[in-house]
């Protein structure tokens, strides 16, 4: 597996981004399989946990790291197998749910905002600001006068946490509209399930198309150096799995991150 | 292994508790070693992710668990070992530090208060208000009238959370002076762990009969029916992590939670 196997789907500018060349299903990059891919996840872990206790240690960095994506197209699954293992003390999940009332009083921006990692910190977000781009754009629940203003919002802001020190790794998890289907299906027919499902996921489905727009014009628009997007090829979990560990790897050790000197002369301090 | 074979640490009054009548390194209340230890954690982490996927499924209990004891005295790595496994976006881990000039200029429950979990949520303080007649107490941060006033404001804070759904778990990580000493010479002579070890570390160890003492009274004073005390020998971490694990397999089982019925009437339903 060399370095960045995962390079074509890493976007550090968007302007001649196409969804339609991103195969969901794509796995032809690596050479090997879903079996394989179990071990290679289980060494991925054991990476992240001892990264993140370096990220700990140190307090110096700020990661971020945001997943976006169609309902059904993994993200509670991606936290799970990906940060299997570390430290739940290290990382912090977010999941943004429909705003509240008070939210909604303020910017869009604000509620993100405080969610943000402190030094020696990894904040995970289930969804992020980019549903205000997105769910909010396709349902119109603002005008296109005050959405089409927010992608250079985001750069913007997402410029400013980078400059601060936040490295920020945004994953857009790409399915199929078929694998959709399956998943939604499978949670229809396993009544341990039917928690998970809410009928609205059925009008949300027939948006599709339109959803697909939104989220390639949010990948051209807000695709930056300072805040990368990897589109991930997500109708095979195994497949998924190692390209985000293997990108959140990377990220960590381009930090260059050592443990910190000691803060006094310990040596040959004897406790009593 | 019976139910609870650690009721003899269970404290839901504390009026006669004496901390010296519990030995941090007496393992001899279960007929298993170290060995063995390992294999019952691992069903006790899996038993605490499915328990924790049905917590959040049903969203409706809030469950609490704080972790107070020494430095060293392995709050960190209980943390580790017996969350180890569960879903890192069901578990929120809360570290209570030196409080800041803003929440200081608050009451000591403010900050606790919004850290508080919600509805389908599990949270774990590493340390709490209890500092707050520790730390505060052995350092004469407070006056003896002022402190003296918060255990019943704790026990009465506790009763209204509790009467609000939440389950309250304490553990008080009770390690010996020796162990203590042991553990502290460890991270002085590994280099890599001297940034865990901070030069007052030895101040508070001079202090170690204040907070022996400082500490059995909170838990002589704040021993409830809804917010009970664990204290768990904690000299053998093995020990410990299967008396902590199991403690929260059994609170999280007494909820008898259920999943959710169907939100809608999902009978026959085809994904188009």
């Amino acid at each position: 597996m060399k370095k960045k196997f995962y390079e074509s789907f890493y976007f550090t500018k968007g302007k001649d981004f196409r969804l339609s060349k991103i195969s969901p299903g794509d796995t032809s990059l690596v050479n090997f399989d879903k079996q394989d891919a179990q071990g290679l996840l289980h060494n991925l872990n054991l990476k992240i946990d001892a990264l993140q206790e370096l990220l700990y240690a140190e307090s110096k960095n700020k990661v971020l790291i945001i997943l976006q994506g169609m309902d059904t197209s993994g993200k509670d699954g991606t936290i799970r197998d990906v940060l299997q293992g570390v430290n739940p003390q290290g990382v912090k999940v977010k999941s943004f749910k429909a705003p509240s009332a008070e939210e909604l009083s303020h910017d869009y921006l604000w509620r993100v905002h405080q969610a943000m990692p402190a030094a020696g910190e990894m904040v995970i977000f289930n969804r992020s600001h980019y549903e205000d781009v997105l769910a909010v754009r396709v349902h119109n629940y603002v005008s296109q006068k005050v959405w089409r203003k927010r992608y250079a919002h985001i750069n913007d802001f997402e410029l400013m946490l980078a400059d601060e020190g936040v490295t920020i790794l945004k994953f857009f998890l790409h399915i199929s509209k078929d694998e959709q289907k399956k998943r939604l299906q499978e949670r229809l027919d396993d009544s341990r399930k039917h928690w998970k499902f809410r009928i609205t996921d059925l009008k949300e489905r027939k948006l599709w198309d339109e959803y697909q727009k939104v989220y390639e014009e949010m990948i051209q628009k807000t695709s930056t150096k300072h805040a990368p997007w990897v589109v991930v090829p997500s109708d095979h979990k195994w497949f998924r799995n190692i390209v985000i560990a293997s990108a959140i790897v990377d990220a960590l050790e381009n930090l260059k991150m050592h443990y910190p000197e000691s803060p006094a002369d310990l040596k040959g301090i004897k406790i009593v």
